[in-house]
């Protein structure tokens, strides 16, 4: 029998809960043995509802006090780096929410910190063990759709993230908190490195929910051109209200692929001819994503218990960072950005 | 360039003024020249708005006074035997709509006034002219999913047929009214004929919307085993409130074909992520069949330019009615019915 | 934190596996720690691949080296009623799988064992544990479609049973180990009991698969008529090949609601128009019921982590085991079978 | 009744017999009196097919032999301002194939010649009058989703076009010939017109297909912005292979709605678990628009019946010739363009 893998939560906010919830309810090969987050309500709270025996404001006093093999990082975007590096100089594999940084510095940072202590690293695309998508890819890979020509992903959630996480001074907005996981299902599914960015963005809400942060958008749409020649579109509505949606679709020389549905259950239901069918809709991401954060956390649990190489690591999760300062710069100076302005070299 | 075929349309009610409309808008090589109604205001009504040049209160006067090629019956069962011989001691081709008839002699009798006079006769099983129900049918004939060993076929409707129409002593009921077509379909797709029927009924609304009517019904299913070995489902509900509901399912020993759905229209509209998504519901049996009923009179047109024997003919529709008395029989008398006992011989 | 629910797995078998692996992988308030089969490469095969530490060839044995709190039994029915009572007599909770046992004196003998010690017993219907069936029925507790009218259930199943599980001498035949869920669901769904049952079957492949045993029949169609008045319809094909096929349908006074689709993931692909879409069709019954096994196994620990009835106990196992009875009944004596002439009183 | 308007068909090929076919079986109020294509097997053929009576190389000699109300127009677009314009001065009504034309001026000139004549002139955007896209649009105006903030619209087409259709020195390429639609769509969806244009070209089988054509692309994707602030999307891919597929997604501030599906017909077929459920795609589109082809010409013969403007006339058909002109001016320059850059003033 494997040895149970000891994590350490970090982070008791909404992500910080769903992944709780899918390790101490459905991942049995691992255990949430501490949890760390600064505000002690919300932590006390988490630690009650998921049965977490130790919790702490600092990831230092649960690495002082208990024992344990990993964390998983679901704080700030802007705190991913200094606790990365921390808990990898301490040993501890790092599993780590998207975006994986602010910048490609950070990036590297983090990158090598793992490589120096050699921990296992671990970015949170829960998209790349989503079984619609996994199958999608493997599909793609074998030929199916022939060559891949366009690819389009979208990620339209029903809520604002939070505030830092929609100001650019603090963030990099929702082209990086929300349509993260697009950046690195295109380029997965593309199998190509982006060429070229193009990036519209609209203010429709932001008089009512962001009456002083500049450069503020609630839908965005980026035209991608890929190195292979291909081309590709994630679009952005948040917040959207209607219902969590993420959906993708490959269009090859051969065929055309698509990936996951509105629909949020196999109930259909109708009592008024003049209304139509309803049918649930995805109504939140923990709902949508469920079976991707059970297999990625179980994945990150394996790896561990077998020292292998996570599947999606710190190159996809810098690759999807650089996408986001292309994309960010295109709507900020008008004209498309070519990845070798971002990427230097 | 081919002769445009003259029609005579008996009865202006519900299925004559779909068929009007049908002929006027979307059957460009068929006329309707004259209607014929008792009721002035609503033979009125239905010329108008179809533009039809002359109205008659009797078939008898419609042929004293206009020269056409063919019949369209439209009126209640009980009226189609006298009807349709008239039409056809006249020379006119009979276009008849199901239920065919009350009782298998009058289908031997309306066979044998078409025989006799050697015009056409086509029974209005519009199904057979559906697309999906043909492209179905064409799949199974070519034995794309094996000997077929199971058929489900339902009809739930909106609103009540007419009075007449649901009393078992003025018509054969539900089964009949409603549940024709998947009399037809069954039997169709099984490609072997019934041997032996057991019906289940109930009545849920009857207290409200039949008080005085013995043995009403608004829900039934009907349980068949056909002389193939086949099974075989027919469900019917009425009122249903819903929307127009008729689907079919085959389960052959090699696969399933499953034909139509509840989705009136490629439209998802989600605005409440608590309700979900809407999709329209088709609402009424003329909008579900549209392309069946222009087609089957289409094909009625076209039969007669070219003189050639409609598809569904008498044959299909005495088998039709055989099952109707058979699964009335059934529920009567609580127990499981032969064909044979309504077939004789 | 709540205790770890220890379980004995009895049955190393197709069902022993999938609910091993819904407990080591997706229940982590469960631990398997002993597995119970009397065939020991299979015992052996089970065990490694889920990393259980112990295994025997009897309960008794278990029993007396290892400790648990409960035992989930899958092992044929015949043999529920003895294991089920011992384990209750050690005080152990019982998770029995379907069909409960083979007649109704044997499911009271089960129902009287753990009433005497006072241990937990749920059966395995994990549709009242899956997702959308429980929502179905949510909203028909809750009056959105009215007062249930209709209701159809299926269980089409992709390979043959074991032998002892289609011959009637031995067991119950498809009605009872391939549709027993489909007799709780369609009560459950019309929340009546049944009160007459008239049964169909048709065996087109059985002179392929079993030359030798009379009454086999693949396909079967039930008519149900309930308490109620309601009407109910379970549809079995086994082996249906075409992949695994559980669906429902409920049709109340004001609306109507369809539980699952043949849909097995939200994957589409066209390569060839002439063929046209392609959609991952669920292929196995741990694949459809994937969330209904984790949920059912994690509410079973659940009840013995708090002391709770489970939700599927005796009386709904007993209540499919009488159907099942009346419905045998039924096609082997051509007649419609009157539950009062199975229950007796 | 309403006088049967008598019809003039120019051009005998692909549009030619898609429109012949509507109108001479299912738009019984008009009637095609004459046949025009200078290809006389293209035009014999086409006329036996449909029964027309005259057929001649050039529209002069049409108006020289026969009577008639009205032209429908569906030759080549650079042909379109020389025929329109010679039927409009003989005062003969005009149906007009997108694009309306090669440029603005063009399209002046026939908007300059109906208005001097005083014929009625429609554009042939079919999607106008199909009723998946009418329903959507009704919605959106009775605000059902809110103020529209994103649209998203596709042609992906079968087949390639005709060689002139494709080459940029000849017509205006895809963006015109197979995605007019999408810009008509978008502005029709979105309530507003194009402010900015940016387009990304792909060219992945143009080797194969058209080795000396420059320019040549096989895939597009087209970022918009509206005046209005709100973003659009036309994607275009042809040859595609996999069928016709045109579908269209609005994102309001309080909700969605979805418009077409790749789903062609209401069967589902499974004869094969491991490969999954098939339905039938779309293939062509005189399938996919069958009705929207119908409910056109029905419209413009109505339109001419009683003397009403059509509802898609000169001024949308000159907007998706500006839209074209700046798609096609972005890619070349891989920089946006703006409308006004095109439109002058």
């Amino acid at each position: 029998m494997k040895k149970q893998v000891r994590i350490c939560m970090i982070g008791a906010g909404r992500v910080g809960r769903n992944h709780s919830n899918a390790i101490t309810r459905h991942v049995a090969q691992g255990k949430i043995v501490a949890l760390v987050d600064p505000m002690e309500s919300v932590r006390a709270e988490t630690a009650t509802d998921f049965g977490i025996e130790y919790s702490f404001d600092t990831l230092e006093q649960a690495l002082d006090k208990v024992e344990f093999d990993a964390v998983v990082i679901t704080t700030p975007t802007p705190t991913h780096l200094p606790i990365a590096a921390l808990a990898a100089e301490h040993g501890k594999h790092v599993f780590l929410e998207k975006p994986m940084a602010l910048n490609l510095a950070e990036c590297d940072a983090i990158m090598a910190a793992v490589e120096k202590y050699k921990v296992l690293l671990q970015v949170g695309f829960m998209r790349r063990f989503t079984p619609e998508f996994v199958a999608a890819a493997e599909r793609i890979e074998a030929g199916e759709i022939g060559t891949p020509m366009m690819v389009k992903s979208n990620t339209h959630g029903p809520g604002l993230p939070p505030l830092w996480a929609r100001d650019l001074r603090t963030s990099n907005g929702m082209l990086a908190e929300v349509n993260s996981h697009d950046w690195d299902t295109t380029r997965w599914f593309m199998g190509s490195d982006y060429l070229r960015v193009y990036t519209e963005v609209a203010n429709f809400k932001g008089a009512a929910n962001n009456p002083d942060i500049p450069h503020f958008y609630d839908n965005v749409l980026v035209n991608l051109k890929f190195e292979s020649g291909g081309l590709g579109l994630i679009s952005g509505v948040c917040p959207c209200g209607y219902g969590y949606d993420a959906r993708a679709e490959v269009i090859g020389e051969k065929g055309i692929i698509q990936v996951g549905s509105l629909n949020g259950q196999a109930v259909v239901v109708c009592t008024n001819r003049d209304q139509g069918l309803i049918t649930p809709i995805t109504r939140t991401w923990p709902e949508r994503f469920i079976w991707g954060y059970i297999y990625e956390l179980e994945h990150f649990v394996n790896c561990i218990q077998t020292e292998t190489t996570p599947k999606a690591g710190g190159v996809e999760g810098r690759w999807a960072v650089a996408g986001v300062l292309a994309g960010t710069k295109s709507f900020l100076e008008e004209r498309p950005v070519y990845l070798k302005e971002i990427l230097g070299g």
